[in-house]
């Protein structure tokens, strides 16, 4: 299970002395890496290459502890974790921070849960990082669908019951009052195929709701994935009408995937034991 | 550069012999795993791990020779090879044939090109053997769309250009003069999303024309990704009106992705050099 965050030797460091005055040429570059959904052999043998040889890593609270496990003793941590209403260091802060310790000579390894370019900003930060004249490499990682998919037996698509598979975020957006959740639904609503929303517990019950609002059947098959791969995974499996109950029946926190579709059925003869 | 198919020492053995009645404690089990986009070091460590003490290994055309090496020299490998129109053994065909060798007392290692769980059939193979009784475990792999991702510098979502991802196959489904795409148009061509379209390079100028048909506008980005993450990838990026001329233009052959949408502006800043 992971602990506290931030660890005493992990403080972000915003303000750290930057050697100043180096060349282009001097600069360190940045490896955006994809921790994967946990389980720390679910990393890529690219990432586990790269961050064998880290000297610099900077994480976020999605990173598991079994992933963590894999950076150096000696290398230097720094936690920059956003948890969704409660950042430690603003996106722009990360950036700014990644660049002046690439300019100041070091290079660095972000590693960010699951894939960087799904949900996890790597596109903002490659961006910026390459506008700043930075090197940027990618490394792909398995993201939390994929880990959730396969450790409990609800494949993404399935010819008999998908064509298609979709991805969305379901965290609230805007501010105050007029927070609300911003999806497309009657995408979402549509039939066969399989739905997958990340960050979306804390909003379940508007997700469900608003799918069968839009037309999708009450008893459309739906999941929720919690720390999914992780030793502690559950996986919690009822339908659209079911499910915000068993969240709360169940007690589940965040990290978890919403999943929906036929495919979800699957659970049952694929898959272990689930919370029903 | 992947060779002719299948090489001599990997032809499918529907009928080799079987050792008769053993009781269903000595069967082999089958663990599918992810072989990922090409590049044998997108491998998860859980998937390298396998393949590393595989006895027996079922393998497909869209698994790379660069992952193929990672199997044992004295394993068995036996490619049951899938293109579009030319299967070398039906799915059920491999389905038999892997049930056929588990209960001989074999355990397998079934390689799929991806995730198996993406458009992999992996749902209906891990069905089919559980209930045959067959322990059946999944490792899941890095999917085309994020190699393709990674390495070209087309994030798959960013903030501000799309809210959801939507992945697709674009093979010719029915028979005969019936034969057609058949997908859900109207909900592939919403704004503000990114969609990856697997397997559509032969019906490219249907699809860029359906979408826009369904309200896409003709200049929204889209890319070619032929060949992700292996030496000889390349990336072709235009338009929904240009890509059909384009990728006749470049000769691109399948394996390739279709990647659509505003997130595929990003390449020219993210990425490296493209084909335009």
């Amino acid at each position: 299970m992971d602990t506290a965050r931030p660890p005493a030797h992990a403080a972000a460091q915003p303000d750290a002395p930057v050697t100043a005055g180096l060349s282009p040429s001097e600069w360190g570059c940045v490896t955006l890496v994809g921790a994967g959904p946990g389980d720390a052999e679910l990393l890529t043998l690219k990432a586990a290459r790269v961050l064998a040889s880290a000297r610099v890593v900077l994480y976020d609270n999605l990173v598991s502890d079994d992933v963590l496990r894999q950076i150096p003793q000696d290398a230097e941590r720094i936690y920059v974790g956003k948890q969704s209403s409660n950042h430690t260091l603003p996106q722009e802060g990360i950036i700014e921070l990644m660049v002046r310790l690439a300019k100041a000579g070091k290079s660095l390894v972000r590693l960010k849960g699951g894939d960087p370019y799904i949900f996890g900003r790597g596109g903002e930060e490659a961006e910026a990082l390459i506008a700043e004249g930075i090197a940027c490499e990618t490394v792909p990682g398995i993201s939390a669908a994929q880990g959730a998919s396969a450790s409990t037996g609800i494949p993404l698509t399935h010819r008999d019951h998908t064509g298609m598979l979709v991805f969305a975020t379901g965290h609230l957006q805007g501010e105050g009052e007029e927070r609300s959740v911003a999806l497309d639904w009657a995408a979402l609503a549509r039939p066969r195929q399989t739905v997958v929303i990340y960050m979306g517990v804390g909003t379940l019950p508007v997700i469900c709701a608003k799918l069968v609002e839009h037309g999708l059947p009450g008893h459309t098959p739906a999941a929720l994935v919690e720390r999914a791969t992780r030793p502690d995974q559950r996986a919690i499996v009822g339908t659209l009408e079911t499910l915000p109950a068993l969240s709360v029946k169940h007690g589940v926190h965040p990290p978890a995937l919403i999943m929906i579709g036929d495919t979800v059925s699957l659970q049952e003869r694929i898959g272990g034991p689930a919370l029903r």
